[in-house]
């Protein structure tokens, strides 16, 4: 708790009773924590974890240029006509998180900068093991923590870290463009993979039927046939047909919630994050481990003896998990 | 001490004694153990490690079909001109071993199929953590233990398995063929770093004059002063140009013994092979905790609690490394 981050202020129990009462500026604190991997977060995390409140999480992907601002900007809109409050959580791998990028939270998404109905926030981490795909659940939660009902997580482009990090929601969209979004193309990104909902977006565009029939074909072979991804229209810059991305979005919840995957979905999100952060924390133990002058005189010194490396890798192995070398 | 392979004969101080005797039978043998992953190549390694011989390594990457093999048969031949025996490891990290693989060892390098000193062995497998990047230096001390002065290492691709492996030899040659090998194709697939010569075979093409070209400007910019990886032309379908390859070879290692750096790569390779072991292993650890029913239950039952995830893998980081939680 010595990190300069961690200041009076943060107290633990006071930024965790802020963030359960929405208080935007705890709130805004906390997630600088999280995307800073700042260790004063991890008590606030901890006991916001037994708030039981639980948001929709729903994942906004595809490639840049495609729209995926505007068609947030819309959804946003959507849900505040339904009177329930909203967080956008805005994630980009590709970029440190610069000054540019925190102005970016106040001026894009014009429309509800100044609605305090909408909690907007961009995050680009590479601060801690895992980076962005460690950080975003952390965020997730601590947004669900404050109240909010939906969270819509953005991201920038189809790398696989947003991949993983849009295709980790409760309902993914993916918004392809006419020309661009070929199915061959969506097939070879991935995008048909973690896609719930397709939103072909700029839809007043050429192309736009040879879209949506090369991704009607390729959805035919590569998805099973309890679920076929919804092919929706969309002029996001006009708002033209984003009530019916919305309806796609409610159509995809309540089919999780009917068939129970819902739930199984979220507890497999959960043990993958479990998974991560022990596997992180074990190659983080390794290096430290296996580097520094003490790890050299080992290896050179045994290296005259000319050792198997792998006799003196079970040795340091043993050594950190505390057990009898041979039963390493 | 188990598994199908380990059979009586495999006794590891007779298996030991066989390759240190340099029997091919035994080192053959060995050889497919270290290849399977097999526990039991272990304590024969481990006895093996004491004998201090060591092998000069040479490694020979390329494209496909850039005469890589070509190269390394007269470049065995050169060695056996001097009277001195030398193995060859060729490495495949594309395709499983298969039959075809194995008869390979015997059709190819043709002309000195025949010849008792020359020991050459395909490897290609996926059979264990780390695959090849991991038989391969074991395969490598196996050779050397068994008394061959040159060990000369092929891969078939330029992937960054085939990089790591190449490149973890004393002197790495990177083929290139006119038209293929320019400089920029050569650094984008990271060529430029590995490359302690350059063999531009198939000189008598068309093309060769701007290859080397391309190679000359693009080293000016990427590499360091102390060594400048000589530019060989050769045809080694004809022989044409070899003995140069070899004196760049030998030019090479004349290079990397009076500045003491072949001692130092030597060390910082084992050092590189036990933290990727450690690292291996510790993963492993991670794995085998992190799924199944027990791992389910204390993950689900947790998170009905809703507990961070966090907090429930430093427990079961804690739980593995027998250590109290608060200090993992």
């Amino acid at each position: 708790m010595t990190t300069p981050a961690a200041r009076p202020r943060d107290d633990p129990a006071a930024l965790a009773d802020g963030v359960r009462r929405g208080e935007a500026r705890r709130v805004a604190r906390l997630l600088s924590l999280v995307e800073a991997g700042d260790l004063a977060a991890r008590p606030v995390l901890a006991s916001l974890a037994t708030n039981g409140s639980r948001a929709y999480t729903i994942g906004v992907t595809g490639a840049p240029g495609s729209g995926k601002s505007s068609l947030t900007d819309r959804l946003v809109g959507v849900i505040r006509s339904r009177g329930d409050s909203v967080a956008v959580l805005a994630v980009d791998p590709s970029s440190p998180r610069t000054g540019g990028a925190i102005l970016g939270d106040r001026v894009r998404m014009g429309a509800h900068a100044t609605d305090p109905g909408v909690f907007i926030r961009s995050m680009a981490t590479r601060g801690h093991l895992g980076g962005l795909a460690a950080a975003t659940p952390q965020a997730i939660r601590v947004l669900e923590a404050s109240g909010t009902p939906w969270v819509l997580v953005e991201t920038v482009g189809v790398g696989q870290v947003e991949l993983d990090i849009a295709g980790a929601t409760d309902t993914t969209l993916v918004v392809l463009n006419p020309g661009w979004g070929d199915g061959v193309q969506a097939n070879k990104a991935g995008l048909l993979e973690v896609a719930d909902v397709f939103v072909v977006n700029k839809a007043d565009r050429d192309g736009v039927d040879a879209t949506v029939r090369d991704l009607v074909s390729m959805l035919e072979f590569t998805r099973d046939a309890s679920w076929t991804p919804p092919i929706v229209r969309t002029v996001a810059t006009t708002g033209e047909g984003v009530n019916r991305a919305w309806d796609a979005v409610a159509a995809h919840r309540e089919y999780l919630t009917t068939t129970g995957l819902l739930d199984e979905r979220r507890r497999e999100r959960v043990r993958n994050e479990v998974r991560e952060l022990v596997a992180a924390h074990l190659l983080r133990v390794a290096d430290a481990r296996c580097q520094g002058p003490r790890f050299d005189a080992v290896v050179d010194g045994r290296q005259h003896g000319a050792v198997d490396p792998q006799v003196i890798a079970e040795e340091l192995v043993a050594e950190i998990l505390g057990i009898p070398s041979d039963e390493s």
